[in-house]
């Protein structure tokens, strides 16, 4: 389904090349003040065309708010929200239609939907779809920041450069939400030049380049979430991995942990100011599923896109023989700086309604 | 909420010193013989007591089935099993209450319940919850079987003990099958002893290790799954993460994808025997969250068990102080043998609920 | 929640006076034809404007598919749909904001939404969110139609004019759809005089009326639906009670059951044709929840508009006093024949979840 | 699926001949004292065997709390029940494998799971189902007190003789709470005579009879539900068609409803001591699918028992042939009484859903 969330639903409709995408967004809590020009600037930071590390096509990703909103405020019905698709008939895709794209989910896809899904742009399985979900994820921003959460995230890796990780136990939440100015988020500046190295070189070689991304969430009271099938880890990696792209997702220390010893990845506790607190920060901010006072940490790695100029082999579906592919056009030698925001409204969504539904057990027995 | 699935669906209820623990199992198809003797062999993998690397404890985890069978088969309504806890009142159980372990939810879980949740054991967050878990996965296994699709898993790393990765293209339904028969599933036997070494090391040292544990399904059609937030990825993401003791998981070639250009990374297609099939694997069978032919692979951390007999630091939350704590008693000084079958369960739970619905839209219009 | 629905979700968004009302129709089977004149069709029998017996404002209801259909059919995407509001801002609503219409939700919405909600017109309680569930019904029904069933209503009752009811085992499929054909659908056409004269006469007395529907759904298989919370009866009275207006709901002979005995109210079974067959039909073809191979029959009772011309006593909300209230404008004297397509579509397009639910159970043991 | 609500979920497992039935209550507060002794009672409200009124046949219904409770008190997590069945082989039901008895499930349900179902006694679809509701609903009662609201039930009707409706405004808390103390819980004591001797003249003739059942609760604040799917007559009459033996369910005046005119159906609001109340209950203390502070009044229609002495005709599925089926044993002629602490059941665990998911919104925007 198109559907995620419990008390906060998302649901994303749309393929790249029809009249519109657009999302709606059920749950939100009555009252809310939203500042429309902010989400537009979330918008803008995953949109295309703002950057020569970013495919040269224009999408202006203008928005229309078409319910839930009266008099300033949102009303706590739907808040449904539509984006025009530009041009929609200006090219020929009749080669999509019969060469599956190899690293894209054309040959997949047709099976999913027995030949019958639009494949123009790869249709409702184009990166194209993200853009609704960073509308909603610029919204519930704005709601968790009321609440005193705040949600950012850096590149930490591209290609071969990295950036140093977040300090476990925080930046401070107004440094966090400060990375998201940067049009290459990085907590080490000096990253930045051999960063844009690194994808005009893949560039250069009609070639693309993959990445991954850290986020954090500061502010989060323990006791969120819950154990078993909707832990906070269950929820956010439902919520990322249905971002194109994502392979592979882990919280705190996450693949490292194989190689530590309990005594090093368990987090000890003390008082601190009469509260309890972590003194590091192993586990990602989330022991049993349940957030433990700690940030919420986790890193988001983003396959390079398989979108690139080379000839590749793959088949002609339609004839069912074996077949060379060339595309053409203008594409991203590298996605993630894009997806920065995406992984944010990710996040931000998924915390929102866990955040909301701590409403409920908070109050106690009746 | 303590279920998942959308057409079949698992409902855990259970702590691990209360009555009894169990499951209720509805959406199975009915008319399905189940080989009993076969599920509890696959219990008897997830229970201690079994080997000199996991803790001695001994729990039967003998269970009855309450319905959903009649005659040798089932019958399509719920299907419910329970597992009665042994030895409830053995202990004191007096200082979990006050002294939070850490790497544990004890402090997490006491926060989201306002202290009301049993802290017996770990209660409801106690590894314990697994076992109906894999009474599940190994129902689902048998399914999956009369289907033509087989799970399995290896040990991929202990500590810094390594096997070697699955071929990309699969192992064979048998062979993968033939790992569940080993105390240790490994691929490269020349690992065991080194790996028993690991761990034995940790326990020696009143600590634990962690690892990685690699599962791959066999047999699956392409076109399985869907897009956005019901991909085949985030659904067994959302199922994996909610095993304690994962903190990451990663699909193909996952994080190393990081560092992979999209060359490396696209998998390209032929035609064999008059069917598309990839000719490599970087994706782990994954393309926009469907299958697409090759074997789904993916990869799951086992953090180092928390129980550890070494002083840690944590926090008295009752009296609201500092605290040394010392964990006595007989704890796994690694897991991850033990979780190779919870998390072969989870896969093909989630798995077997995924095929289901592929008979809604194999379908085709009405 | 605005989504309804397991396999087949309809998400509904709006507010009668914004930019907007639309739908999401999600899981709908790939590469199915639509005729959309025939939707259009279907639209404008809900629409006002239409007839003497209803309010004579106009609302185009044209609708926009944003998404979900390619070259002539069904994506199996989500289908999204649009229906532009007209003229927004023609009204002084500020009386609206205070005074609450009896018999409307004003108050409980205010209560409910803490004061956001958008009053005007009723805002997301308005009727005109029918015409998304028409739509959707619409599709619903030539889906249905593929698949061998037919859906249709009638007028059972409006004040104290009576149709006569359907003959409890069908009237054959095709009877039953061109019963849509007509401005007041009847069996017994002697009554549209007099149900005419009712509705005009609550209209010369600034008054309204009520009634009851009737409708029934031929040609389909038994084995259809669950027992217990998702039993048909479940599904379509949720459903139903979506509608704004109906306060009642039975199936079969409903309430008269209550005095029949049990050798009266069983259906006897017989063969017919090597196929079982049920004589008679006072379980509204439903029995454990299940259809039995009778037509499916229910009842709808619509309760008068609430909207009159009368002086009503009611409260001034933000004064926090007694008032009295005088509704001026066009309104629906009897709301019973506009909402006929509403019923239709409820039912079509549960029906039609339950069909495509069937697919999964049908396949057997794997 | 066997699982119903949203924060607060319930799911009903068992066969009414297999090992156990049972319930998992998911969503509990965390904290809630539960008088046992309470729950108890209702459930022998439930049990056969009390009363010459209804069947002969003795079921303990003694049931065990499995989970979710500790010293004393809810813990939040699942609290699962079960409720052992007796005497699970002594009868030969190899007719009932063949003959299919009218007005039961026997038939659809046969079809639905390709007769791989348990027939004995119903199976899954036996009304013996309905003690784990009643047990989920006692619990839900108890919660709801605490919060200053009661659920209470009266028969308003068996056969030809009726009871006086509810006061539309109500009867107080205690006085509803204590109906549940009488076997035959009426408001005018002089029916309970002729209802007697309507039901002993039923079960004299070897026949069942049917009846209404009217519940009410006081003291929700209004705003309470929402508007569309999860309207509180959406959630309340999907909850009660499940309820073996409903047929109908209706709202306020519900049918009657169709022969008034807006001017009567409508409710008057007035202020009250500074807060605003309906003047009068035709709604049913619901608009617009919300509370509006008014009790909900609904009333479920309860077909007669299917079960009856008399010779009946039938098929016989195996053999595809008609066939007569007369059932012998000792069988409710009335379900009525039985059925009273079920519909309140059905009632409190919806509200408690309800109410617990009033918190978020009820929290304001963040």
């Amino acid at each position: 389904m198109n559907t995620i969330g419990r008390l906060c639903t998302l649901t994303i409709y749309g393929e790249s090349h029809g009249p519109s995408i657009g999302a709606v967004l059920d749950g939100l809590p009555a009252g809310a003040a939203i500042d429309w020009d902010e989400v537009r600037r979330e918008m803008a930071r995953r949109a295309p065309g703002r950057s020569a590390l970013a495919t040269a096509r224009k999408e202006a990703d203008a928005f229309t708010v078409e319910s839930g909103w009266f008099e300033g405020h949102t009303t706590g019905t739907p808040l449904a929200v539509r984006i025009a698709n530009g041009d929609q008939h200006s090219k020929d895709y009749s080669t999509l239609r019969r060469l599956m794209r190899p690293g894209h989910a054309d040959y997949a896809g047709r099976v999913r939907y027995g030949g019958w899904n639009d494949y123009r742009g790869g249709g409702h399985f184009s990166g194209r779809l993200t853009a609704p979900l960073v509308f909603a994820g610029a919204v519930a921003k704005q709601l968790l920041r009321q609440a005193g959460v705040s949600v950012g995230a850096h590149i930490l890796r591209i290609a071969d450069v990295r950036d140093r990780p977040f300090p476990p136990l925080g930046v401070g939440r107004e440094a966090l939400e400060a990375l998201s100015y940067r049009e290459l988020p990085l907590l080490d500046e000096a990253q930045e030049a051999p960063l844009r190295a690194a994808v005009l070189a893949a560039k250069d070689a009609a070639d693309s380049v993959g990445g991954v991304i850290e986020c954090m969430a500061e502010g989060l009271a323990p006791g969120l979430g819950d154990p078993l099938f909707d832990s906070v880890e269950s929820r956010l990696s439902q919520m990322l991995f249905s971002v194109p792209a994502v392979k592979g997702v882990e919280f705190g220390d996450g693949f490292t942990l194989a190689g530590m010893r309990g005594s090093e990845a368990n987090d000890p506790l003390r008082m601190e100011d009469g509260r309890v607190r972590p003194v590091s920060n192993h586990n990602g901010g989330l022991t049993g599923g349940i957030t433990d006072g700690a940030p919420v940490i986790f890193r988001a790695v983003i396959k390079p896109t398989p979108s690139i100029g080379r000839a590749q082999h793959t088949v002609d579906a339609e004839r069912g023989e074996d077949a060379v592919l060339e595309i053409r056009g203008r594409h991203d030698p590298c996605i993630v700086p894009r997806a920065v925001p995406v992984i944010e409204a990710a996040a931000a969504w998924t915390l929102l309604d866990i955040l909301l539904e701590s409403r409920v057990w908070k109050g106690g027995a009746l």
